[in-house]
């Protein structure tokens, strides 16, 4: 039985909550004197009425919420919050397409940062604020939906990897979730103020480093400028900076409570912390040897923009100091590799992820010795404990989900006319909640030319991507719909 | 305990049957009267040689072949035939280089079709004969091997898809092998031999329908002609002649089996078979409707090219009738996508297998089942048989390997200066067994402008993918050799 009040009432009390945020984005909007003030206040007022009638609506509802209930209003969340937020865009005329103000929107809340503004710095900031608000949203959403929701959904193996959960409790939420969320976003809103005072420190406006803070923490990669980190305004030191925070925000955020905690030994002896890290320096010696063999660059040149582009690929972040699509071919197709890393279990990140990036890894090379001794158990291990095999499929199908959705929506983006290195990298890029791919839709461009159909496709991609595939798939699958 | 002995006596064995193999193709170069055939009956000699030597040195050798010494025997098969089989190439002067000469030759006995030559027609006629025979007489070995000795040896999954074969015995040989590969040999000749007639009357010369004949069986795609099949003195009636033994070299020759003993519900209540032919019809039918309805080709040659291009690619042949790299982008995707499916279990086809891909899509959507119903066993299910979760983890495994070696060696290649498609193309033409791929190795290209360390990297890629990945990868595993 599916609880259709309490989805209501739940999506209720979110619209309060978008309003209140939209509220503040109108502050902004006032501050600067723009056109956009109207457009964002009534669209809070839209919100905050829906919110109140929802909750109207459904005052008796059975505080029950089951597991089928909790996929439906994971996935409807970030539909809604798109559907609502989008609006300011179309009512200040500043994107008068509905669906690319819905594609912009989408891509904010799913912390994707793909964007269809040919003119960023033409924007009025109100609604700049709001959209660099749409990925901060996001990136909490995301926060307690990796360590306290999707667990409990036993959505592709993610139960075991995040540390300070309440073992599986396939019919209520626990209290306890309540208490390690509120944890982890006093980490992500400490972040997030380190990070602007360092970005003011380093040469920015407040308005400049509030945003790129948003949008840092959340691995989105929204920026203010067109150029996007690679604006002439800013400074080396502001590079090192965005890079420092995009890493710990594709770091598992309960690492950083430890390290906060100085508990560092903990945050060392996470595997796949050990991994990401590794993962970041093999890429990043690669791509800087190359940039200073062959494209000439100074060394701490070659060291930065490698490092950069690679810590915003595999966070997922999306933000660029260069176009990486004029370097060596060699370098593009680590990049498109990259692409399918994502951040860590529990932070902001999105794609495959380095924890099953890493135990697939690991089962492959177990596998070559169940070949050699067929009779032996011989159990995938992280961080000491063995992995049960019914996760080990878990996220084997999972990996091969993500592969097969991204070479049928491949073949469906062809299909609109792209050649396939413009296919693959907006798929790659939108399912794996980037931003920037690789063809047309690199760096220095952006999805203005993808006609509408694709458009919608590649919001559904970030959705799904975002919310790990399974959580929207299994609504289409028809034994959800039994009984 | 590796038996030493009785591997060096295998490959006595077996270069004597080389070296027979190579008599016969200088008996073709007599009969022309070129060049090559010094070169052909010197090599003949070389490996008649050895192989007495390498028999009558190991004599005293016991009979026991145990799982390690039968990995190391198929490995070595392949790399030996090559080594020698590409001296003819080099001793002649037609191939001066040795790398080049044993990519050809590699190429060949793995039925890839991948070739360095810019000149075909310009190749005496015994070095062409023995080119095509190195693909039949690979496919002749694929055979027994996929259907006899690697479910023995328990690689992929494997096991389980054969009919006919008897249970997994680790320690000897069964002599039910045998029986079954006389069997299907017969099957393989008599197949080839009605293929030489058929474009013999479609108006071939003796010499190409043999050629032809013995590279479509070997789902091989080696032609006599630079243009391959589009080679403009081919009829349309020779192109359909070509799409069937394609299509049956694809085809499991148990099905061929039961289906020449009139067995044909056998055949069609087979699930592999059904996919198999699921899949080349969803592909023809999307390509011939871009063809017509985009390029403006008439209907019968829209569905032609399509239904050659598909069936030569899923069959992992690589013979063409057009440069399908000038069609629509969609088209071009399309094709790489099907670079990965492959031909069935116990054909001489190559890449992943169609039976992997339906149990792969199968157990997808099962998964979807057990999210829902976490406590639930449900198996995923082929031929109305369940299939052990040891097998489909085998299965996903391998994939999972199968992707994970294409990314790397697409890293590498474009290491070499090739750009995103053609490094894709390569690793995956090659990996799976195909010939041509896209980007710069496309159809009317080939590999003669590869660096020296790419081809030996891609002719260890063909290695590796014609047996079943596995079967080499074990031998760099530290654990074989422990003990």
């Amino acid at each position: 039985m599916i609880n259709k009040k309490i989805i209501i009432q739940v999506m209720g009390l979110l619209l309060l909550i978008e309003g209140f945020f939209l509220g503040i984005s109108s502050l902004v909007s006032l501050y600067y004197g723009e056109y956009d003030f109207l457009a964002l206040i009534l669209t809070s007022a839209i919100c905050i009425f829906c919110g109140i009638s929802f909750k109207l609506l459904t005052n008796k509802a059975e505080k029950n919420i089951g597991k089928r209930d909790g996929y439906i209003i994971v996935s409807l969340v970030w539909v809604i919050f798109s559907i609502f937020g989008a609006l300011p865009f179309v009512i200040s005329g500043a994107i008068p397409s509905y669906t690319d103000a819905f594609f912009e929107t989408i891509s904010g809340f799913t912390t994707t940062g793909a964007s269809i503004l040919n003119d960023i710095e033409a924007m009025p900031k109100g609604l700049l604020f709001w959209r660099s608000l749409t990925q901060w949203l996001g990136g909490m959403g995301i926060i307690v939906l990796s360590i306290a929701i999707l667990p409990m959904l036993g959505i592709g193996g993610m139960q075991l990897f995040v540390a300070e959960v309440p073992g599986p409790t396939p019919d209520k939420i626990h209290p306890r979730v309540k208490e390690t969320a509120k944890r982890l976003w006093g980490i992500y809103i400490i972040f997030t103020f380190a990070e602007v005072i360092l970005l003011k420190i380093g040469g920015m406006s407040w308005f400049d480093a509030v945003n790129h803070s948003f949008t840092t923490m959340a691995t989105g990669g929204y920026s203010t400028k067109q150029a996007s980190i690679a604006d002439p305004s800013f400074s080396p030191f502001i590079h090192y900076v965005i890079i420092v925070f995009m890493f710990l925000a594709g770091t598992n955020f309960t690492l950083s409570y430890f390290a906060l905690h100085l508990k560092l030994g903990k945050v060392f002896k996470d595997e796949e912390f050990r991994y990401y890290l590794g993962f970041i320096i093999l890429f990043t010696v690669a791509i800087a040897f190359a940039l200073w063999h062959f494209e000439g660059y100074n060394p701490e040149k070659s060291f930065r923009d490698a490092l950069f582009q690679v810590v915003s690929i595999i966070t997922t972040t999306g933000y660029a100091t260069a176009d990486y699509l004029e370097w060596m071919p060699f370098v593009v197709v680590m990049i498109f590799a990259l692409m399918f890393f994502g951040g860590s279990a529990g932070s902001t990140g999105g794609s495959i992820k380095i924890v099953r990036v890493t135990l697939l890894l690991k089962n492959s090379y177990q596998e070559l010795k169940r070949i050699i001794h067929p009779n032996a158990i011989i159990p995938v291990r992280i961080n000491d404990k063995s992995v049960p095999p019914q996760i080990i499929s878990n996220i084997l199908a999972f990996v091969v989900f993500y592969m097969l959705i991204s070479i049928i929506s491949t073949i469906i983006i062809s299909a609109l006319g792209y050649d396939l290195e413009t296919s693959l990298g907006a798929v790659a890029a939108t399912l794996g909640n980037i931003g920037p791919g690789i063809g047309s839709v690199g760096p220095v461009e952006n999805y203005a030319h993808i006609p509408i159909f694709g458009k919608w496709f590649l919001s559904f991609l970030m959705l799904i991507g975002r919310l790990e595939l399974f959580t929207v798939i299994v609504l289409f699958s028809p034994s959800f719909w039994k009984k």
